[in-house]
C-alpha cells in the first residue's frame, strides 16, 4: 500500500481547476483518491452552503474518473477560513493493499484506512450506542489501513449525522426520546459521541464506566486524535483513519500532538523539531473557544459575541498560531471540538514527506 | 522623570474595579497617569460604542483624582477583542521631568512625552498639512520626553480626527474640497496622514518629494513606530511618544520591531530574545488584512467577507500569534494600519521591566 | 393623576441633548419622570453595551433633577434598531395620585403604576415562584395606577433578572437546581416566567394547572399585554403598568392588540382605525422569529442564520411593518417574546393623544 | 405568444425538488422556460456563494430538458432572504412568438422579451458606453416581446458584469483608466449604468446631457422599472423585459409602481386595489437603505452598522412591508438599487393572473 497527501488551492468553493491541473501534471491519480478534506470559505455554522457547493462540484469533477460514474471518494468539507486560513482541498490517495510480508523493515509510512458504521436511529445519536458503533468501525478502519497498534494512529476523521427537523418529528411519533430537540445542538452531541468512539477504540478512554450523561458534559474524557464533523447528508458515520504502518511504503508519514489551548503553537513546533529535515506537507487541527471563558487566566469574549460565532473566532486564532509556526496559511483547521483534545485545546496532526 | 506601565483587566467596557484595586494597592498613583490605552470588546468599527462607554466611565473614575475635577489623562480606546484578545486597560504614568544632568549614566529608561497639534480644517485632513502639523508635534513630544534621538523612539500613539457628516456639509458650504466625502474613509486618510507625520518627524520618510496623492496610496511609505486611531471627539491630533531616554529613570524600557505580515510572530520573538532576563510587561501592535489578498502567497478571504469586517479577522490573527509568542492574551492589538508598517504587516512594540 | 408620554430622538446611545431640549422647552418636567424606555443601536443580544452606556448617561443626566441626587426613574433599554427603527427615548411621566372621587366622569385617561418584587434566589428564576411573585406585584402596580379592571391594562413592561455565571456558581455550591445552566437561556426563562406572571395577574392564564414544565415550552399560554426584558443589573422584577383609568386625567390614553405573526400590521391598523381623529404618539411592540420556521406557511431562514441573530431579523421586520402602518420609524420594537403574545407574533400597544 | 409566471419554494439553494414536482404536475413545461429568478439564502453580498450553488444545481436540473443539453435559460439569483423573505424560484416561461395580427383585441397580456449586449471592456463599465449598449439592447428586448410602447414595460431585469481583480490588472497593463479600482464598488457602477440604460431606452431619462460623472452620483436620474444585479460570471449584460402586449395572450399581466422609501407599502397596495378581483402571483421589488441616513426624517442606523451590511437591513424591511401588504413572504426583494427608483425607495412590480 502506498498513500499520499497533496494539497491544492481553491479560488472558490466550487473551484476544481487546481485539481485538474494536478491530475494533468500527474501529481494526483484520480483513480486512487480516497478522500478530499476541504476548507471552504463559508461561516462553518448552520447556514454554510459552501460545503454542499464544494461537494456538488467535486462529485461532478470526479464522476468521469470512476468506473461506475460515481467515484468512491469521501468528501469532508469544513467551512470557515477565518483570518489567514486559505481555502483549499487536501487530497488523500491510496493504492494497493497493506503488505504484511514486509513488516520487518522497521520504517513505517502513511497508511489510510476507511470504514463506516450502520445507519443510526435518531435516538441513538449522542449516546453510547453511537459511541460503540463508532469504536467498532474505527477498529475496522485501523485494520483496513494495516496499522499494527493504537500508538500508530495519528488522526481519525469522522463525518457523522445530525438530527434534522424531520427526524425529530418522526421520533416524536414513535415516542422515542432524543438526546436533544435542537438541530444545532445535535451536531455537538454527534461529534462528541463519535470522538468518544475513537477514544474507546484506541484505549484513550475506558468503555467500562462510560455513561450517556458524560457525553458533552465531562470534558476530561477525550481523544487526542479524533476530528469529527456533523452533516445532514448521511445517517451513518464515515471513518477515515490516518496512521503509520510498516505494511505501507512511500515517503509520507504522520505524527500528532495536543494543543492544550488555542494559542499552544508549541504542540506543532515540537513535531517540526522532532522531524527536522523532513518536509511538512499538511497540518490538521481542531479549534474551539475555551468553554471556561478564559485562556491563560485572561478573560476572552468569544462566547459572548452575538455578532460572530465563537467557532469563527477560534479558527482565526488557531489558524494564525499554526500558520506562524509552520509558515503556511493553507492548513486544515476545523471547529467544534467536543471530546477532541482537552477543553479549549485540541488535537493537531502533521503529515510529513521524508527527505531521503 | 520616571515612567511606568501597568495593565489592568476589565470585566466590561465600563469596569473600573481593576483600576480602583490598583490604586488602593499603591500600584497606580492617579495623579501621575498620563494616558490609558484600552482594548474594549466592541466591533472596533463605525458603530462601536464600547470605546465611548469606556471613556465615560474612565472620566468619571479619574475626575475626583484631579485638581480641577478633570484629570489631564489621554484616553485611547481601541475596540475589538477578537479571538483570544482580552479586554483591559494599559495605564501609562509619568512623574517628574526629564533630568538632563544625569545624561552620562548610559542606562536609558522608558520616557513618555505628549503634545497636540492645532485644530484642523476639514480640508486639511488626509493631506500634507496634516502630515506637517503632526510631524512638528511629534518632534515636540520627543523633546517633552527628553528623548535624545529618533532611534530611541519606539512607539508613537496618535489619536486623530475624522470627517463627520456635519463637517462635510460645512465644508461644502465654503466650496472647500475634501480628500473624501465618506466618513468611514476619512478615518483611514486621517490615520494615514498622521502616520506619515510620524515617519517624517523621525526621518523614516523624506518630506521633500512627499505628495498628497501618495497618502493612502503608496504603501511603501510608512513608519515602523506609528500607531494611529481616528475618533470623532477631537479636531486636533493628540500625540503620545514612547521611547527610551537617559534623562529618565526606573526599571521600564521599550523596544520595537516590524511584523512583515500578520503571522510574523518572529518580530516579537526577536525582542524577547534580545531582552532575555527582563520581564515583558506589555505588547502594542497594529493589525491589518493584507491588501493584496494574499499572505505568504496563499489567498485569504478577509477582504471579501461581508459578514465580518476584515479588521476583525486581522486582530484575531495578530492577537493569536503574539499571544502564543509572549504567552499572554492581554495585549494591545489595534486595527487599521495605514502607513503603519508595511502593507499587511505592522509595527510591534514591547515594554519590558528590567530585572536588576 | 396625570400621565404623559413624550418621545425624543437620540443621536447615539448616550445622547441626552434631545431630553435637555425637551426639559428646557417645558415639554418634560424631570421631577415627574417615572420611566424611560429606550431603543439603542446595539445588537440587542448578549454583548450589547449600548444599553448600559445609555443608562449611565441617563443617570448622569437625571441626577441633578432629583432631591437625593438619584432620581427614582426606571430605565428600560432595548437594544437593536435594525432596519428603519430609529434610536430614541420614550419618556413616561406621572404627577399626582389616582383621584377616586371623579370616577363618575366616564372618560378614562392614561394611568401608570409601578411596583417591584422581592429579590429572587437563582433557583426561583424561570419557575412558578417567579410567576407568582410577578403576578402579585402586577396587581399592586395596577392598584397603584388606579386602574379599575384587567381590561383597562394595555401594556405591562417588566425588567427581570437573569442568571449570571457567579450566581450559577453560588447555586452549585448550595446544591440548588437551576432551570438552566446557560446564562443566555436564563434570559428567556426569566422573560417567560415574568410574562406568565402578568397573564396570571390579569386572568389571561389560570394559575391552577400551571406547572413549571410549561414555562418556555407551552407557547399557547401567553399574555397579550406583557413586554419583558432581562438584564444582569437587578435581582428582582421591576414592573410598570400602563392602562386607562377614570381616576386619571389628561389627553393621553392607551390601547392594545395582538399581532398574530410578524407581518400582521393589521393589528396596529385596527387601533388606528378605532381611534381615528386622535393622534398616535407611540407604538410599543414585541418581535420574534416564528419558532416553527414558517410564516404564513412559507419557510423563513431567521433561525438558521449563524451570521445574524434571529431577534435582529425579527425586529427589522416588525419595525418595518409597523412603521409603514403608522408612518413613523421612531417606535419601540423589542425582541424576545416568550409567552408575550402567540408564538411568532406578539402584543402591540399604542398610546394616543385625544384630540378635543 | 403566451407567457406565464410560477413560483416554487426552495428548501435550500440547490433544492430543485419543487421544480421537479411542478414539471411532473404539468404546471411548468421545461422547454418553455426563459428565465428563473431566485431568492437564495446567502448574505447577498460579495461572499454569497448560494447564488452560484443554485445556478449549478439549476443548470444540472434543466440540462436534460434542452435539445443541446444546455437549456437557454437565464438564471438570475438574488442572495439575501432576511427577515420573513422565503427562498424560492420564480419560473418565467414563454411559448410562441408575438402575434401582431390580433392587435385589435385590446386586452394586453404578459409579454417577455430577451436580449443581450456585446461584451464590455473593463473601462466601459459604469460609463456611458455601457449605458448606450444597454439602452440599445433593451429596445431590442422590448421588440422581441412584442410590446408596443414604453408605458407597457413594467419590469426590466438585467444581469450585468463587474470588474474582477484580474480585469483590473489587465486594464492596468493597457494603461486603461477604470471607473473604480474596487471590485465591490464596480458592482454598484455596473448596476447603476445598466439602470440608466433602461431609463434612456424607455425615455425616463434623456440621453442628451447625460454625463459619465452623473452615474452613481446624481440619484435624481432613475428608472422606475429597472432591476439590475451584477455578477462575475458574464462580460455582457443579459436583459429580460416584462410588460404587457396585445400580441400576447393568456391570463397573466404585469403592473408596476414606485416605493418612495423603504416603508412605502402603499405602492403595492395601490396596484392590488387597481386590480382587485385578479390574483396576485408575484411581487418583484428593489430595496436599499436611504443614503441620506434618514427615513421619514428619522435617523436610521443601517449605514453605520459594521456587523450587518445595509443591504441586508433594507431587504428585511422592504420584504416585511410588502409581505404584510400582499400576505405572502415568498416574494422577490433584491438589494442594491442604484438609479432604480428614487434614493432610498425603488421600483415594485406585480404580476397578476386575470380572473375571467
Amino acid at each position: 500500500m502506498k498513500c499520499s497527501v497533496i494539497k491544492v488551492p481553491a479560488a472558490a468553493p466550487h473551484d476544481t481547476s487546481g485539481l485538474k491541473a494536478s491530475i494533468e501534471a500527474g501529481i494526483i491519480d484520480p483513480a486512487h483518491v480516497v478522500a478530499v478534506l476541504g476548507k471552504t470559505e463559508g461561516n462553518g455554522c448552520v447556514n454554510d452552503f459552501t460545503r454542499g457547493y464544494a461537494v456538488m462540484a467535486l462529485k461532478q469533477f470526479f464522476a468521469p474518473h470512476s468506473a461506475d460514474g460515481q467515484a468512491a471518494v469521501s468528501y469532508i468539507m469544513s467551512g470557515g477560513t477565518e483570518g489567514i486560513l486559505s481555502p483549499h482541498f487536501t487530497v488523500m490517495s491510496r493504492s494497493g493493499l497493506p503488505e504484511t510480508a514486509e513488516a520487518g523493515l522497521g520504517l513505517k509510512s502513511l497508511a489510510i484506512g476507511v470504514s463506516r458504521t450502520r445507519d443510526f436511529l435518531p435516538e441513538e445519536l449522542g449516546r453510547l450506542s453511537q459511541v460503540d458503533a463508532v469504536a467498532e468501525a474505527v477498529s475496522r478502519a485501523v485494520h483496513d489501513a494495516g496499522i499494527a497498534s493504537a500508538e500508530d494512529v495519528h488522526f481519525v476523521q469522522i463525518k457523522c449525522p445530525l438530527l434534522t427537523a424531520e427526524q425529530i418529528h418522526e421520533a416524536h411519533g414513535r415516542k422515542a426520546e432524543l438526546v436533544t430537540e435542537d438541530t444545532y445542538k445535535s451536531m455537538g452531541y454527534s461529534r462528541g459521541a463519535s470522538a468518544l468512539g475513537v477514544a474507546v477504540a484506541l484505549g484513550e478512554v475506558g468503555r467500562e464506566g462510560l455513561r450517556d450523561e458524560q457525553i458533552c458534559v465531562n470534558w476530561e474524557l477525550y481523544s487526542t486524535v479524533a476530528s469529527t464533523s456533523a452533516g445532514s447528508e448521511l445517517s451513518c458515520c464515515e471513518i477515515i483513519v490516518f496512521g503509520n504502518s510498516s505494511a505501507a511504503e512511500g515517503p509520507y508519514f504522520i505524527d500528532h500532538d495536543v494543543m492544550k489551548d488555542s494559542i499552544d503553537g508549541a504542540a506543532l513546533q515540537r513535531m517540526i523539531d522532532r522531524h527536522a529535515g523532513d518536509e511538512l506537507i499538511q497540518v490538521l487541527a481542531k479549534a474551539e473557544a475555551d468553554p471556561s471563558g478564559y485562556v491563560r487566566e485572561r478573560r476572552h469574549t468569544m462566547l459572548d459575541d452575538s455578532d460572530i460565532n465563537h467557532t469563527r473566532h477560534a479558527r482565526a486564532v488557531v489558524g494564525g498560531v499554526l500558520a506562524y509556526v509552520c509558515g503556511d496559511p493553507m492548513i486544515y483547521v476545523s471547529g467544534g471540538g467536543e471530546h477532541q483534545g482537552p477543553a479549549g485545546g485540541g488535537p493537531v496532526a502533521a503529515i510529513f514527506r521524508r527527505n531521503q
